[in-house]
Order: C-alpha cells, then structure tokens, then sequence
C-alpha cells in the first residue's frame, strides 16, 4: 500500500505491506483523511514520531473479526490503552502511560491506503454524515471535551482565541451551550465565518483585553496564553487547547495572584461529535479549505500551512 | 513612628507620623510581625511596591470608631476592597481590582510601629493563642485556602514539594484532612520538623518521581514547578502557591496532554486558620527561626534570606 511517512523532519511516500491485525483489531481502508495542526506539529519534531501520520479520517472496514462490521462505514477513537493498567481500569484509557495514539505516538496512521485500529475505537457512521464531515468527528470531539471538564453556564461570557480550525470547531461547540461565545482571531475571513451561527467575533488588533470568566487558548502561541491569562477574570478557568512544541518564556505569578485555573485539554468524546454531526447542530463543511488526491498530499501539507488556510483533506477514495 | 522602608530595592528605617485613620479604620499597635517570603521578594522588585512592607501580624487596637475593639489583640485581613464593584458585591473583595494590599499594593503595612486596616478586615485572637502564634494566622489562611479551591478526600495522595514556611503550613493543613501527605524537599533539618505529625518526607536527591492526583508547588522555582507538573497524574491538580517574579522558560504541552488542571491559590479564609491555632490542631512555634527586636529589622531581613532559616519575627513589644 501506498503510506505517508515522517521521518526526523522529512516527509516522503513509501511502499509498504498492508497492516497485519491482531484478534481485537480491524483493517480499516481509509477513505478521506484530514490534516490537523497536531501533523504540522508532528513534522517540525513534536512528539518525536516517526512512521505515518494522519489521526482525523472516515474509512470502511475491510477485514474484523466482527462480520457485522465489514463493510461499515467508520471513524476512529484515536487512543488505545494497555487494557491493563489502573487508568484504563477507570475508563482512563485516552491517558494510559502505555498508550498508542493513531499517527502521533507508537502507531501508523491515517495518511495511508490502509490502516488498523482495535475493533473497540470504532463508531459507525450515520449514512447522512458526509465522508468530508465524518473527517471532523475527532477534532470536534477535541472541542466537545471543554464542556465534559468545564462547566458552561447558559448565558455566561467565553472568550476564545484563535480563529483557527480547532478554534472554530469550540466557539461552535460553546454556542450549543447557550454561552455568549466571542472569538478573537487575526484573520477577517475565518473571523467572517462564524458570523452565519451568530458568534461575536473580534480583530485582534481591535480587540481591548477585558475579563471573562471562562478563556479558551486555541492559537497554540505564548502570545494567545499570555493574552488569555490577561482576560480571565479572577478565580476564572482558561482551557488551554492547543499544545505548542517549543518551550517558552513566561511568568506565572498572575496566575497565582488571581488565582487562576489552567485547565489542559485534549481529546474527547466521539458520541457527542457524532451526534452534532448528524443533527447538523455544528456545521463544518465550510472549514475545508481544499481537498487534494492523494497522491498530492505532500502539496496538501505546504499548502496547510499557508496563512488564512483551515481544514486541508486528502481524497482516498 | 519608627517604620521601615522598602523603595527601589533598598531597605531603611524612617521616622514619619502616625496614620490619620478613615472612619472606617483602626489604628493598630504592632506587637509582633513576621517575615514572608513576599517580603523578600518585595525587597527584590516584585509589585514594584515602595513603602513599609508587612503583612503578617499581630497588634492592639488603640483607635476606632467601635468602642468595644480598643485595647483587643487583633490579626488583620491584609485585602481591602473598593466595596462598590462586582467582585466586593460577590463576596470577593480579596480580587477586587482596585483593592489595596496590607505591605503589598498601596498601603503601608505591619514592620512599623502603627499600621491602619479597616475594621471588618479585624479578627480578635483568643487569649490562649500567644502573639508569637498569631502572627501565623494569615499564612496559615493562605494554607486553609488550599481545601477551599480543591476537594481534599481523605486518604488522598498529594505531593507537596517544598519544605519552607508556607509549605510547612500547607502539610500540616492538608494532614488534617486525613490526606497522605508526603512533603518533598531540600534541607533535612526542616523536613525532620514534620515528623512529629507523621507527614511523610523525602529528600528531592532520594525522591523518585512518581504520579499523584495533587501536587502542591510551593518551592517558588521553576524546577519545583516543572517537577510537580510531572508528578501530577492525568486529570490531576497542581496547586500553584508561591509567586516567583522572574518570567521562567518552559514548555506548556505537558499539561494539554495530560489534561492537568494548574490551580494559581493566593490569600485564604482566617476563620479556619484562628480555629486551628486555637484548638492547637496545627502547630506553628517550631517554625520561628529567630526574633529580632524591631530595630535590629534589617539584620532581620538578611538573616531570613539564609539557607536553612524559616519564620523570622520582629518583636515591637
């Protein structure tokens, strides 16, 4: 099969054999996948993974144990824990020591003609979810999570920063919960985008720093933390969404004396995800920005990277 | 009024009036006061405050408008809110954003002969709880503002890395909640003081890191800090107590993926704090390092920098 690898930087196209599956897993024939920040990340060295990347896809299931599965449409939980382990015991698997993260940590991932995941990860996909939406069902679980840790009173003030794919996934989120949801970003046309849901949206360099009870950082910069520190008010949480590769400089003293919580978040839960997508509560289609063959994906991650750009999907099908 | 006086960074005495009280206030005789670690971050810059610093104390009430408080030993609450805005009408004037802070933020605090506070922020120490005792009300409140942010269960394993003052507190605190508190730090002689409350200790060269669901920072230093980030176990708490006021380099991602909660914990409740010191279910003496007599305060303030020292008092007595 034809698969994407990374390797100590560099991103290339290799031939490689069609994945063996163990007893609990199933071969899973990817159909499209998409390219998140987290792959950027991952090819400037985050993590330290080399082998394939890719963990937002929609695939059908060609080979499982299961028979009722073949040929199902599915998406993929994107963790798999030992099993084993106390976490995993109290339904903590996604923060197993022994982990294996799909396309980041210890295991081949979606920018692949095929790829393997225990049969337990999987959730079929309603015919009514598009393969290009089904793609957003892990990053919009990413943005589900925030109301599983925080808890988003109706009517209460959020300020989030960042325009950016996961940003807009959580002020559409957010704005399920009745929040009066404000985004702050820097660019005008992903800023226009959240106009049709009625999301208050803010230049940046318009924007005059007041306090919020609840922050979210999603710019996946220092400068958006130190912002967010700035905004929230005291006692107040600012969820911190985006992980940021380089250590930075910075001070932690505000966070004391306003005795702030910083609340890290990361994965979430799929049913929700799933559930929005069908009822069509978030849309996201009008995140993609482009989608490529395939065969094009190495266009797909320059292109990904441009300024003003969101979602980029490659076409497996 | 023989006072002493932080500005720039250089430290003196001065002789200046005694303070006009507002009809709100009391004039209050220092007896004892001590010396925080604020203090000597103060001296060093941080809040770029000027004037008397001080806020730990004990004092007689010689001057206010309630005839029924003159000649009371008293401990004062070192927040003063504005008691007009949102957050003093909710109850939280200590986050009140134009509140002055006793020695801290606008207002001239206790390593003076008089000080001035407003009355409600008086609490009358009972007779059988000695000066000396007394001054340790308002750090041992910042300690018992602890199990206020965060829910403490019995049997709980928290980590509490430090062995300075405050730390100190914070164990003997945390232990009355029946929590398994194991206290880590650097100098043996003040981890063999929590022995007698059988609070586990471990030097930081013998202790091996290992994950707990809370960790409390209270070393002030970045390496306290990163190293009670990796002791924090998924979805754990990190309590964040000490302010340090240098801007530290280091990497934020730890938390998102571990979906950390860092909880910033300042100034706390001195119901809780009186209580204890009177009932003697926390013991504070053995932390007195040393007193001074008020006018040897600035000998005071250099010993307090040493290795190995703890609480140093001035006595006004």
């Amino acid at each position: 099969l034809k698969a994407l690898v990374i390797d100590k930087g560099k991103i290339a196209f290799i031939e490689k054999p069609v994945p063996q599956i163990a007893a609990n897993e199933a071969l899973v024939k990817v159909l499209v996948a998409g390219i998140c920040n987290t792959d950027l990340e991952i090819e400037r060295g985050y993590m330290g993974f080399s082998g394939t990347p890719g963990h937002e896809f929609v695939g059908v299931v060609e080979k499982c144990s299961q028979a009722g599965l073949i040929g199902q449409r599915i998406v993929g939980e994107i963790n798999h824990g030992c099993g084993n382990c106390d976490r995993c015991k109290k339904d903590l698997s996604r923060h197993c020591p022994n982990r294996s993260v799909l396309g980041i940590v210890n295991k081949d991932g979606a920018f692949a003609e095929y790829l393997s995941l225990p049969i337990k990860n999987l959730h079929i996909v309603n015919k009514s979810i598009s393969d290009e939406q089904s793609v957003f069902t892990e990053p919009l679980a990413a943005a589900f999570e925030i109301p599983e840790q925080v808890h988003i009173k109706p009517g209460m003030d959020v300020l989030v920063f960042g325009d950016g794919k996961l940003a807009q996934l959580i002020a559409r989120v957010l704005k399920l919960n009745s929040a009066k949801v404000v985004v702050i970003g820097k660019h005008e046309t992903k800023l226009k985008l959240l106009e049709r849901f009625s999301i208050e949206t803010k230049l940046l360099s318009e924007f005059k720093p007041r306090q919020s009870p609840i922050t979210i950082e999603a710019t996946g910069s220092i400068e958006g933390f130190e912002l967010a520190v700035k905004c929230t008010q005291p006692r107040g949480t600012l969820v911190l969404k985006s992980t940021v590769a380089d250590s930075e400089k910075f001070n932690l003293s505000p966070l004391v004396i306003d005795e702030i919580a910083v609340i890290g978040s990361r994965c979430g839960p799929f049913s929700p995800a799933l559930g929005a997508l069908e009822k069509g509560s978030v849309i996201v289609e009008d995140l993609i920005s482009k989608t490529f063959r395939f065969e094009d994906a190495i266009a797909a991650f320059d292109y990904a990277k441009k300024p003003g750009v969101l979602k980029v999907l490659l076409d497996m099908r």
